[in-house]
């Protein structure tokens, strides 16, 4: 799994509590993943359709860093599951995992489309 | 299920399709779900564990009304099941359903604490 | 009164004294005015126009859950006029109340234009 | 009155309309009361107690530029009643008016506390 | 140099150390030179486009009011350079500091297109 | 350099004009180096202290991802020099570089503090 994006934990990611509120978390690996999607997919219109179970096993604090990791399960005629885990980029703890969030790749009249894909690139080898 | 939040969409709640950032949706939910269990388990001291597969059945655009509908499940020792349904307010399609989220009571030690509730009330019995 | 919508006052709400921010209060209410307007009149081109003097009785700290009530004064010809309530979830303790908000219905040309309503209809009622 | 605070209207500002969103606004104005109050009483815990009626005259659109302007209109024993004005920078049109916004002085246990002030100050005279 | 735009320090505007974050104050910056340009040269469509060196000279806290005030450096043919300092407002303590921001003057097609101005003009002048 | 962190840029990241705003990219710029910086010298301290000329050499509009680049460019004894590029992740065209920020080691007191590294290190040679 490649790690990428990361966060800096401010005072405006927390829950009442003070510690990370799960659902700014959730909102960031949902972006992440439809990033991953648009660049893997080479299409800007994607939808996240699916999100396999989530289990937060750690949360995390003010100050900390955490990065968010995407790894593709599988490509499908239109849509393109992906795997997701975020942790702790200091102590390497795992605060959440999703096994598959699927995402679906759109036509220009907004209904799944077939993207053609079947494994992943790397954006170098593409323009290079 | 009763619906009590309703949020009405607008610009910034848009992924860069133009319609309702999935992530945002579940930072709405997550905090529907924290606040209902404070509510109901009258502790300030709530974590989201555990989301069961979340299906993104429909979506909604700029303008639309959205209402969040929480039910309980179960009640557990120390912690409180609820399912989740967030739908059109005026055409009542439904958007997203999640049919368990595991929220745990926590103590000040921050640690799982029996929370001694069976059942549902309504503030209104405890208060009158 | 009826009250809907519900927040959890996190970090980010607060103002530099620690307490509930007045202005996100008021950012709450409008959205709320809002979009009960919006479900009421049928018709999503509605803006606020006026607002009577507005009590700040208490305020609310991190953690607390507010819920925001709203009740019709009155059904104008092209406006409805509606008060609002605003308490803390838990004491009950009135937090503002507003006694007249002044939504006025537009038509497409962004014009006040008569909304042909007479009283309150619950959503159940038209869709069933 | 002294114009000084001056936003620009982006996206992340607009109502579902496509406007400027009123709860915005009265976001900023809350805030540029409050520390207009902060710098006259020379004591940061001020807590906004009341305003008078709001009459939204215009709406502003994505681009404008407002400027929000402030003047005393009463120095009472613990608080300060202000006035507000917020006009479309270009044209000089008042998008809203505010004739009395009464910001209280706290001390240290939180409970008004008579500030001394009688008149407007300007920082320059204080520190130089 | 004139200021104008005054920021009161909340907890959405600070890092994880509890201070201002540099960031925020970046695009607080950014936008005050945004609308300080198109108010000078009557164009709603500027862009920045160059920023001379930041020298971060002290920070500010939760509480805290700041003020931005920008001076126009020079007026080029479809650019104007603007100068910009920011400061605490109670004890006029320097934040920032940037000598030269260079804004620039686009056309309807979007390129640097000439804007005729020589000099500082007040709104008033241009109105009255 | 090394690319992470991506952004998908969505409505309310935009400026008035309907490209991406200059402010909260250098927004999150300052993060990533504060991120960064936080990672190599193992402490959650640090501040920016200055950065060196900034140029906007293109811009990105809604939909475009972005990917944020960081590079040492000298170990200081209290301080540490990054450099930073960020590009259009599909076309890797730059949209703004600046050659040096300077980041700033804090100790308890919050005063510069020697960090003792001279250079890179990878978190997991550091971890395993």
């Amino acid at each position: 799994m490649r790690f990428h994006t990361r966060k800096w934990i401010k005072p405006e990611d927390l829950n009442a509590n003070g510690t990370l509120f799960g659902g700014r978390l959730l909102d960031w690996i949902d972006e992440e993943a439809a990033l991953y999607t648009i660049i893997q997919l080479e299409n800007q219109k994607v939808v996240t359709k699916y999100m396999s179970e989530i289990d937060f096993k750690s949360s995390a604090k003010q100050g900390d860093i955490i990065e968010i990791g995407i790894e593709v399960v599988k490509f499908g005629k239109a849509s393109l599951t992906l795997s997701c885990e975020v942790r702790n980029k200091m102590t390497r703890e795992t605060i959440i995992t999703i096994s598959n969030i699927v995402m679906v790749n759109l036509g220009a009249d907004g209904k799944a489309k077939p993207h053609g894909k079947t494994e992943v690139e790397f954006v170098a080898n593409r323009l290079e």
